[in-house]
């Protein structure tokens, strides 16, 4: 349904100029994990909602999270060769484009969610596209993008490495968590508990992210093992330490279906996610 | 009430990370000649609306033209040095910053459009997005960017200038004009009236600016004159020579004002943009 929708978002590739459609396809259409999409039809499901509502928001938040990494392998940002086991964007379609396509794709995202969402209160999705917006710029991507930047190479305090890993990757999961529950016309309550979810399952998956930056082997997480150590960048285990850093992962996780104990069994696929994504191999 | 409006969307420079911010305002708050925000506001104007409503909205079309700019400026596209007689983005602040501060403002612009748009009903400022969205996305600029960049050096047809000029510049003036007319509360005549106003203005535009390069002094445009000749870049003038390039720009104005024939007074100041258009100097 997911890898459907995403693909009717994108031009197809003969489409004048096609460079650019490329670009956007091969980044978009590469077999990601599709964990903030998949946590936005979740959490409309957890509420009741119908899914197939929620659709166009999940592949907004899959197109931005694209664009996000286009842009943080440029070679002026991370400059990183690999991407999920293939080229980067910039290696097979040079920078240019890979900016512009990086560019088209946080635009298109908008378009996604405010044209494709049907049978929606008008005034909902406008609440989604408002956080969607405030995720992927200064209320959290581009801010977290920026301090990582900064502090690459630097002693960091906790706080900062908190910070850092909120803006840049929590506060987008959580959008994508919320986003669902509105769409699926859940509770001001139920919006609550999904965003002290959202939270928490952010703060897990950054963690469990830096374990496996360690731990994963090259094969399977498709980038370079280590790529953080050598770049000296803040991360969890630098910090506290492979032990400590998993605790803190599956603590993280442990409350974000906390967070969920007033959900019935339309929950448990959030749940899942939760125990998902600390266990992940790659 | 316009460039109090564009501050207010900007968060403060001493906010953390303070670089972002900075880089921010210093492309967003230097003097630019704000058409298309202008356009947006006479637009609503022009319909009997307060223009008030389409404040935010205006921001969120100099927002995107401010992202435009400085990503187009970047070393990987255009590789400008000088922009409205400052150095540009990425010469202040490194080109890492200045693709960040692109992104931020692009997310923002949603985020300013559906957010602090007042007064109007939700349908119409979803309306609103999606056409912004799409006029800075693949319904437009990163399309006409594509053809800019991969025609240089080239010879192309008249038809491939037009596409490039209606994709990189004319759709988001046309849907400058265009929004301010639905937050004004047009009817669907005058929406179409002021579609074809903004499609003319626009080329218009287009042709001015390809003169300017030509004719106008370094100091007063505050980029480098004839930079489009040195990098080959297929213009207005390069295909029709200088004369004829000024005879298609005022008969475009002409039929903009043309468009408006059914407006009363109140659209004045968008039929005075229009001869200013073709007749500024910088």
């Amino acid at each position: 349904m997911l890898d459907t929708a995403l693909e009717e978002c994108l031009p197809p590739e003969d489409r004048f100029p096609e460079v650019i459609f490329r670009a956007m396809r091969y980044s978009v259409l590469n077999g990601g994990k599709r964990l903030r999409p998949v946590l936005t039809l979740a959490a409309c499901e957890a509420v009741g909602g119908d899914p197939e509502v929620a659709l166009p928001a999940a592949c907004a938040v899959e197109l931005i999270h694209t664009f996000s990494l286009i842009h943080d392998d440029l070679p002026a940002l991370d400059n990183d060769d690999l991407r999920r086991g293939k080229p980067t964007s910039h290696k097979v379609f040079g920078e240019a484009i890979a900016i512009l396509a990086g560019d088209a794709l946080l635009a298109l995202a908008f378009e996604a969610v405010t044209k494709r969402t049907k049978g929606v209160p008008p005034e909902v999705v406008l609440e989604v596209t408002r956080r969607i917006a405030s995720a992927a710029g200064i209320g959290g991507m581009a801010v977290g993008q920026v301090v990582d930047m900064i502090s690459e190479g630097k002693q960091i305090p906790p706080e900062t490495l908190e910070f850092m890993h909120t803006n840049k990757t929590g506060l987008l999961i959580q959008t994508s968590v919320v986003a669902g529950g509105l769409l699926g016309g859940g509770t001001p309550e139920q919006i609550g508990a999904l965003s002290r979810y959202g939270q928490k399952v952010g703060l897990a998956f950054q963690i469990a992210d830096d374990i496996l930056d360690i731990e994963g082997e090259q094969e399977r997480i498709g980038k370079t093992v280590g790529s953080d150590l050598r770049k000296q960048k803040a991360t969890y285990p630098s910090l506290y330490g492979i032990e400590k850093s998993k605790e803190l992962a599956r603590l993280a996780a442990d409350e974000a279906i906390e967070a969920l104990r007033a959900f019935d069994h339309r929950a448990d696929p959030l749940r899942a996610l939760a125990c998902f994504i600390v266990e992940r191999q790659a």
